[in-house]
């Protein structure tokens, strides 16, 4: 059986916390073996990592690297979800990808491959998901990616 | 056991009519205890109420007012889902909240609160929820937020 | 029984190749009886036949197009997640449907009624489904329709 934790330790990263939103939404939720996690922000250290618009100051290595943030603390909330134990989960499901953009900016899914990516090199095959990938006018906190994430898990 | 129904009667809340989209699509659909509700837009008195761009001619109240709007209409069809009474409702999964912006805010999520704190107070606990919130370029019929949802029902 | 393979070849319809995404997302996943199937672009004879903003050089019959466009292309993985019969299908349950606007443009939803349509055409009642359209700021590849799904299948 694949140890999701141990692969996380050996790539030497620590997920941020599971930070409880502010408002009347949570960090997940979970309906049989579905998990639904809130969309992400590229939070690192306590704060917005990657904020702005890319192809306007940011570039596609910046949106890369917001989605990989966002991908972070998505499984940090699902690992939650999980009751501390990312090796619960059976498969990456669905990632929703919306990237901050400037008006001629085609590219959002070089950025949402941040998050793709890091699935993969975590959860290997199981990482694989359906996804999509757009670009909107703003994002919260000015970020300049956000991805929300349905995962399923073992019951 | 909750009585949804009665506390939307003590709200003093009377639900919008479950208006049946024009064109090839429906309210809502089931599966299993899944229920998927329809992009709602800020109707009250079969018209959208709340038109406009918030960050430009409309404030973070209008679009609060009109996150709360889609909230009701979001009850409206997932009562009719439910065969006319929320008390079959066992949770809020997930609400997918797009407000159209102005290119400079960035608070798509106090707009969005206006659904979330709806949830809340009708269903407590059980309404809160997975989210997000993005800021858009445009809503059909120029509303200023639109908000879908996934609910958990009893079988 | 329905017929759905046969219902597509009466109405002269070849369904397009269900293309493998070219980074570390796949086409569709499947979960019990739930398959997501991730955002399809316009694409047809092996390009994105409808580039562009509608309302700014491209029309509503060009956005409807691609949404009919977007669906040819959902259905394909659809296909291939059943093994090769859409006669798996028991419910299209929900469509997420982006466009790219211009920033007066606020009919997204006759553009995404494309994808809704053909779901109808295919599926009769069964296609009836839950969905959202907005207006976004750009799409992959410069695409004017972007549609993704989720349907339920026989297990």
């Amino acid at each position: 059986m694949a140890d999701y934790d141990k692969r996380l330790q050996e790539m030497g990263i620590i997920l941020p916390p599971a930070a409880a939103p502010v408002a009347n939404y949570v960090g997940y939720t979970v309906s049989g073996n579905l998990v639904f996690v809130s969309g992400q922000l590229p939070f690192a250290d306590g704060k917005v990592a990657v904020q702005g618009r890319v192809g306007a100051g940011l570039t596609v290595d910046d949106g890369y690297r917001a989605g990989r943030l966002c991908a972070l603390n998505l499984l940090a909330h699902l690992r939650a979800a999980c009751g501390g134990s990312l090796n619960k989960v059976t498969r990456v499901l669905r990632l929703g990808g919306f990237v901050c953009v400037a008006p001629d900016f085609v590219d959002a899914p070089k950025c949402v491959n941040g998050a793709s990516d890091l699935m993969v090199e975590v959860f290997g095959d199981a990482g694989r998901h359906a996804r999509f990938a757009v670009g909107v006018a703003t994002l919260p906190a000015n970020a300049a990616v956000e991805v929300d994430a349905t995962f399923e898990i073992k019951p």
